[in-house]
């Protein structure tokens, strides 16, 4: 498929979570679905991958909260503290994503 | 901030969507808040470059039967058909995202 030569680098910056803490807790209860770098391995969990911060900190504070209800996430947010939702968060923006449009 | 040399390109196959008649819906009615070619504008939305078709269908889906609440989502959706949202999900899949990992 034919791409436009120029890509946007998208580089959240880091905010208050810590990102080296939610790398290490990420690869024991996240990585499973969203893969080592954010990347889904399963149709049914999204990419989180350079996602937005903010949106993944109220993400999983509505999973955990019941605002929002999903199968395993109700189940794995229950057991996050708000410190390590700052840090997941922190971790998956700080993942850079480059994007490639189809022309 | 150091990266990793190898990247990972990330392309979705098409699924049921159109994505070229998902793009013109989606340079009205999406880009605003999340950008022409997927990448949030705001930060209460989410990037949704990449992001996997069927995610991007149920969430659709789950705003437009209420089953998942967001200020703005809630209105927006409520217009859209099952046909625009697949092919809504077709061409926000249909752009490739490349990751690269902090080290």
């Amino acid at each position: 498929m034919p791409l436009l030569a120029a890509s946007i680098i998208v580089c959240s910056p880091a905010m208050a979570g810590d990102a080296k803490v939610g790398k290490a807790k990420a690869s024991v209860q996240c990585a499973v679905c969203h893969g080592p770098t954010g990347i889904a391995q399963y149709p049914e969990a999204p990419n989180l991958a350079g996602q937005v911060e903010i949106y993944l900190v109220k993400a999983l504070g509505d999973f955990r909260s019941g605002a929002r209800t999903n199968e395993m996430m109700t189940i794995v947010s229950k057991s996050l503290s708000d410190d390590d939702i700052a840090n997941l968060a922190a971790w998956y923006a700080s993942i850079q994503i480059s994007v490639q449009q189809p022309q």
